[in-house]
C-alpha cells in the first residue's frame, strides 16, 4: 500500500532523517513538505527541506513555508546546542537551487486534502500551527484527510523541555489543542515510543554508505546532535523521534496504542502537556473525556524501529 | 528508633489499616491523630479515628478535629462508593466512647511540633489542608518538624481520580502547593508506590485474625473496598495507599526515591498534578527548578511492603 503524505517539519537533524525515509520510501508518495519554526526558524527550515530533497535527487517535491512563531503566545528560541544554528548541526552546506511553493503551507495543505479526498496522510513532526492554521482555512478537512499522524506529546513518559511538556507540544499549545482535539484520525507518536528508540553509530555508519551526498548531511548533522545525547542524557546514539512517525505508519505491528481521549494543558506550569484519558475510563469529572477518540502509541519494540529506519536508508 | 507521629486522615477504609499500624507499631509513638474531609465528612473522619483507638485500647490518644473544606476551592462530593458513606465500607459500628480534643487540627500540629522541637513526624494521608493551616498559624514549625510524610500525588505512574492528578493532591490543590513547596524535609509518597503494593484478602484474614475488635472492623471495611477495586481495578484485593506512608517511615530500604523539585498545579485540565522536577535537570525554563527540593518515591517491593503491613497487624 502506498501512503501519500504531506509532511509538515521544521529540520532540525531527526527531521532530516525522517524526510530521507519520506523522500526515498517506496511505498510512500511525498506529496510536499510544508516548514514550521520550532528547531531552526521558519526561513531555515524551508532551505533545509529543499536542500534535502534536492540531495535525494527529489527537487520536485513542493516544499510550503508556514507558521514564523505560535499562534497565541510569545516564540521560544530554537535549540542551536541541539541542532545547531542551521538545524543540521553546523556542517557545511551545498548551495540551495529550488524555490518555495509560492502558497503558505496552510494553503497548500487545505489544497492537496481537497484535491484527493479521503487519500492524503498529514504527518507532522514539528509545533503544529500549520495544521491548526490549515483547519483555520477549511475546517472541512476534518473529514477529508485519510488520517493524521503528530510526533509530539507523552501521556507517561514524562516531558523533555519541561518535566511534563514535550517540546513540539510545549512550542504551540495553542496550536496543539487545536489539532490534537480537532475530530479527525489522528496516532499521536510521542515520548513514551521515540524514547525507547536508540539510532547508534553503527546504523548511521550504514545509512551514510547507501544515502550518497544526502547520506553526509544526515550523518554530519548526526554527530553534532549524538554530542547532545551523550552530553545530557549519557545515550551513544541518538533518539529518531521524527522517523518514529513515519515508522507507526508504515509499521504499525511495532507499537501498542491506546484509544481514548486528549486534552493539551495550554497555561500554567503543565502547559504543552497531552493529557490523555483512556476511552471508558470514569474520573472524577467528565472534562478529560468530553474530547474526540484519538489513538496514542504506549510501547514499541524499539529495536526493531531503530533498525528499521536504518534498513529503509542503507 | 521510635518515631514520634502525628497523623493526619480522613478515615477512609486504607486510613483506618495505616490508623492501625501507627497505634500498634512498637517503633511508632503516635502523639495524635488530626482529622480532615476527603474520604469522609470531617466529623465522620474524627468518629472514625475515636472509635479506631478506642478499639485497639488506646482511647487516650488525642484526635484533634480540623478542614472541613478547601482552602480556596469548592469541595467535591465523598467516594461513598468506595469507602462507603460512614467511610468504614458501612458496616455496622461499635458506639464511640471518646470526645476529640477541643483544639482545631493546625494548633494541635502547632502545639505539639513546638513542644518537642526536632522530633515530630508528621505523616499525612489525606488532602493535606490541615498542615497548610498549621503552616499559617506558625510557618516557624518548618524549621521544627523532624520530617513530613505525605500520601499523595503521583510522578510517572498518572492520576485516579483525573488523568493526572492523585484524590489528595486534587481534593486541595492549594493546600497541596503550600505544604509541598513550604521548604521542610518532605518525601511524597504518591500512586507511583501505592499502585505497586496489594493487600490480598489473606493478608487481610492474618489482620483480622490478629486484631480482635479493631480487626473485626479493618476486614469488614476491607471487604467493600475491595469490591471497588475488583470492580474498576480488576485487582483481588486493595491498594493500602495510606499505610504505605507509614512503611516508608519505618521501612524505608523498601523504596527507591529521587530528589526534586515539585510544583503543584493549582488550575486547569492539570489541577491537583504533582509535577516534578529531577535536581540538576535542566529545562526550557527555570520555573519548575524554584521550588525547595524534596523527596519523592519513584519504585517500591511492593509485595515486600504488603507483606510488612500483614506481619505488623497479624
Ligand atoms: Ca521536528
Ligand atoms: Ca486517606
Amino acid at each position: 500500500m502506498t501512503h501519500s503524505i504531506i509532511f509538515d517539519t521544521d529540520p532540525g537533524v531527526d527531521d532530516a532523517q525522517a524526510i530521507a525515509i519520506a523522500l526515498r520510501h517506496p511505498e510512500i508518495e511525498l506529496l510536499g513538505m510544508t516548514t514550521t519554526y520550532g528547531n531552526v526558524d521558519v526561513e531555515v527550515a524551508t532551505k533545509n527541506a529543499l536542500l534535502l530533497a534536492q540531495l535525494a535527487g527529489r527537487g520536485e517535491v513542493p516544499v510550503a513555508q508556514g507558521a514564523a512563531a505560535p499562534m497565541v503566545k510569545a516564540r521560544h528560541a530554537p535549540p542551536a546546542h541541539i541542532h545547531g544554528a542551521n538545524g543540521l548541526g553546523d556542517i557545511a552546506l551545498p548551495e540551495v537551487q529550488g524555490k518555495a511553493d509560492p502558497r503558505s503551507a496552510a494553503q497548500f495543505i487545505v489544497d492537496t486534502v481537497n484535491a484527493r479526498p479521503g487519500e492524503v496522510t498529514l504527518v507532522a513532526v514539528g509545533p503544529v500551527g500549520n495544521l491548526a492554521a490549515a483547519l483555520q482555512l477549511d475546517p472541512g478537512i476534518i473529514d477529508r484527510v485519510k488520517g493524521v499522524v503528530i510526533m509530539g506529546g507523552s501521556i507517561r513518559e514524562g516531558g523533555n523541555v519541561t518535566p511534563v511538556a514535550e517540546a513540539n507540544m510545549f512550542n504551540d499549545p495553542d496550536a496543539a489543542s487545536r489539532v490534537l482535539t480537532a475530530g479527525w484520525p489522528l496516532t499521536l507518536v510521542g515520548l513514551d515510543v521515540t524514547h525507547r528508540c536508540v539510532l547508534t553509530p553503527a546504523h548511521m555508519a550504514r545509512i551514510e554508505a547507501g544515502q550518497g551526498e544526502l547520506g553526509k548531511v544526515l550523518a554530519g548533522s548526526y554527530a553534532f546532535y549524538r554530542d547532545f545525547y551523550h552530553e545530557f542524557l549519557g545515550i551513544d546514539g541518538c533518539c529518531p523521534h521524527d522517523s518514529c512517525a513515519l515508522a507507526w505508519l508504515l509499521r504499525p505491528e511495532l507499537f501498542t496504542t491506546a484509544r481514548g481521549h486528549l486534552t493539551v494543558a495550554t497555561e500554567g506550569d503543565a502547559e504543552g502537556q497531552t493529557i490523555f484519558a483512556p476511552e471508558g475510563r470514569g474520573f472524577i469529572e467528565a472534562r478529560w473525556s468530553r474530547t474526540p477518540v484519538v489513538e496514542v502509541c504506549l510501547k514499541v519494540d524499539g529495536e526493531a524501529v531503530s533498525d528499521w529506519i536504518a534498513d529503509v536508508l542503507a
